[in-house]
């Protein structure tokens, strides 16, 4: 199943994405792609509609990130050996978490701003996991059980504010827009295999990333393990497992984002994402 | 005037103390103390009512986290040079910004969990701002209009979690129960100046931490300048401001938190919390 919110942004409705790639409108049926929304049992009960029934969305609409009302967005930094490499560190030996402020999280297909003063806005796409379950101390064999699905993750960083303005990543990882997420949730039972995912990353048509959750060091079921050791998971939290290389800060020199541009990103299975790039205001 | 939330987690209704100290209830005024319920209008609206006309609470409900529905909760860190040298370092030249899991937040006097496997968590007072109006790109002179009010938060840290697991803090700031906020939101008006308030800690009964946020080394409108020059502030954000001197990091030798142990932690005219500190499951 395909889930996505459509519509301006505060106001989307949910909707289902149909085998001929229309969206249905699912207001009938749920409030929002969020929280309890997201459980087993609600997935099961959306699983079993007619999408024939549910009403045609006309137009094209705005496609907003893909959940709602999201508690935390966790980051797993350096997750991918050769990215760490190329940023010139050393593969972590346990995961890297950090957060990245909700207001930051926009629609998949929403111009990325640039903020004021930045020189070094960067791209990560990145595989995105959209907890469904409550969790703590869930194991690793357990971990997969308390996903509702998967989505494009554009970790959007602005890498002098991250590193180099003191302190904590957050900075340059925070702004406004840097989250793009969708366009679609996909309910994990059609992603058989989370490791087995090729991504991909273009800025205007030259492609910069290319990988595959293959070479994550840490998998979807570890990181979701490991993360419910230091805090509780909750429905509609949100994590963004790691980039892999041919970031802006990877390339020999360096490029970065200019107004202008514009990235086309994708997941084997869970879409494409293109965002203009701005200025911000 | 004093916002507070009353009630089971979760399940808390929006109360004002009124000046006996008794819970007046405003359900049939707001929803939640929450979002566009921080707003400057709202706030007016508030305050003309008549708090003897409100229904009184009877009892003694358990009082939560006087913010519901928090967006991001943003933490200073190193932001009292006596703290930043009983931990060894250097005062930042500018904010040191974190961010803590807003699913960490709980009640003034709710328990506090030390989490499994660890052996360092640890204490920090702090005023918290809470953010009324949504604000980008502030100004210093204008920062302060945009604050709803001030409370009481304990930034609770797991030492070794934050720093020495590998990356960023936030596995050492976010676990459950590590972010007491409360027990009232006291609004702007009745803190004519954030720079002049004491805050003190007490574990056992005997006081770990003594300050006054006149020796913060950026001050309130600096800091909320500051994060607006990064991220949007949204109604409903809180900001920890920094901790004074006096964690148990910082004692000779350190000591930590164990169970059973109580914490009573306060801040001048915003109130007090205490937490029981006990083993997590």
């Amino acid at each position: 199943m395909k889930l996505l919110r459509y519509g301006e942004p505060g106001a989307e409705r949910p909707g289902l994405l149909d085998a001929e790639g229309r969206i249905r409108d699912l207001g009938a049926h749920l409030g929002d792609i969020a929280g309890p929304a997201l459980s087993d049992e609600s997935l099961a009960r959306l699983r079993a509609l007619d999408p024939a029934a549910l009403p045609l969305v006309a137009g094209t609409p705005r496609i907003g990130a893909c959940v709602g009302q999201i508690g935390k967005v966790i980051c797993v930094g350096l997750n991918y050996a050769d990215h760490a490499a190329e940023t010139g560190k050393a593969p972590p030996a346990e995961p890297v978490l950090f957060i990245k402020a909700t207001s930051a999280v926009c629609g998949p297909n929403d111009a990325v701003e640039i903020p004021r003063g930045s020189e070094k806005t960067d791209w990560e796409v990145e595989l995105g996991v959209v907890i469904g379950t409550k969790a703590k101390y869930v194991s690793r064999d357990e971990a997969l059980s308390v996903v509702a699905g998967y989505c494009v993750v554009n970790d959007v960083s602005e890498r002098a504010f991250q590193s180099e303005r003191g302190g904590q990543w957050t900075k340059g990882k925070s702004a406004d827009t840097f989250g793009p997420l969708g366009p679609w949730l996909v309910t994990r039972d059609e992603v058989p295999d989370p490791q087995a995912l090729g991504l991909w990353l273009d800025v205007d048509g030259v492609r910069r990333q290319t990988g595959s959750t293959a070479r994550m060091i840490f998998g979807v079921a570890d990181i979701v393990s490991y993360i419910s050791g230091f805090m509780t998971l909750h429905p509609g939290d949100v994590i963004a497992t790691g980039t892999p290389p041919g970031v802006g800060l990877g390339q020999k020199p360096p490029v970065f984002l200019r107004p202008g541009q514009v990235m086309r990103l994708g997941i084997d299975g869970l879409g494409e994402q293109r965002q203009a790039v701005i200025q911000g205001a």
